[in-house]
């Protein structure tokens, strides 16, 4: 999988592969109010009533297209940590390949819950997404009375990361900022 | 000033003030995007013509908006920390205030960047936002040769705090996690 983490899909897929392969794409790259039904119907190259056959409102198309986003996400994330050792130090250089990635536009989810504030069905698939997050990370932690706690913070500096790297325009900084997290808190 | 950072605004203030106040709420109560320029004369009580006069555009009013939030952020932030003693970890009591109002919906900016992808000017006023933020934190802490990475590392931190306050929908585990993050970078 690319560490860009962007789907790809071609004209041989299911019409409802490619259509929540391009709203995934279009919702991270330029906004998900700003990508209308039109253009999504467009750039999936599939026709109206197609679309509407396999998403009944853009709301659904919203919320499989999250879901896709958590698999597709926590598969790349587990995958990352593991070939940088499987240990807390991992954090950093996984994160990393995401963060230095040219499409890179900050977590999918933390954006969503930005921008459609007050729907809560994204809220609590985000929530959701963060704290399979959070237990892929107290996976590299050694046992102790203490590791739920560790985890739960070296998830929010994780967030912060990603926000900073996001609103910098550049990863490094960010990058920096959460390695100093990760050896005072497992060091 | 009251701790959820909302502006309030009579009909005796100038309808500059008016609009700037209506905007700032319903931009970070409902969106941006999601706030209509119509809406936007409606709820400010305003005329059409009114409101183009003080704003060109609604690019140009988010801009403003954005500006007017930073000094009311830092305003707010700068009193806060001295409030709560002034010391490093002045930083989770005074995040708190403004996590636990009930109106709070995440950082402006933060959200502003995530919802306006590629809009360089908001990007650049978010990251200058986050660099005061970090200058306000570094003054919490001694001098020292780390002290600007500590610093660096402590506004990562509570920019991870404040998205994952929103995520949860509630305060606490990421107050928590702060703390945790606070104590181990300063203790």
């Amino acid at each position: 999988m690319s560490a860009d983490l962007m789907p790809t899909s071609v004209s041989s897929d299911a019409p409802r592969e490619r259509i929540l392969a391009t709203a995934e794409r279009l919702f991270y790259l330029e906004g998900i109010r700003a990508t209308g039904v039109d253009r999504l119907i467009a750039a999936s190259g599939v026709t109206k009533v197609t679309f509407y056959r396999q998403f009944a409102s853009k709301d659904e198309l919203i919320l499989a297209v999250l879901e896709q986003r958590h698999l597709r996400w926590m598969t790349w994330f587990s995958d990352a940590l593991k070939r940088h050792g499987g240990q807390p130090d991992a954090l950093v250089p996984a994160l990393a390949e995401w963060l230095r990635s040219p499409t890179y536009r900050g977590c999918a989810f933390i954006n969503s819950v930005g921008e459609l504030e007050g729907v809560e069905a994204v809220r609590r698939l985000s929530h959701d997404h963060k704290l399979d997050m959070q237990q892929a990370i107290e996976a590299l932690l050694p046992a102790s009375r203490t590791r739920a706690d560790t985890a739960a913070a070296l998830a929010v500096a994780a967030d912060g990361a990603m926000v900073r790297a996001q609103v910098d325009g550049r990863p490094e900084p960010a990058l920096r900022a959460l390695e100093r997290i990760v050896r005072a808190l497992t060091g």
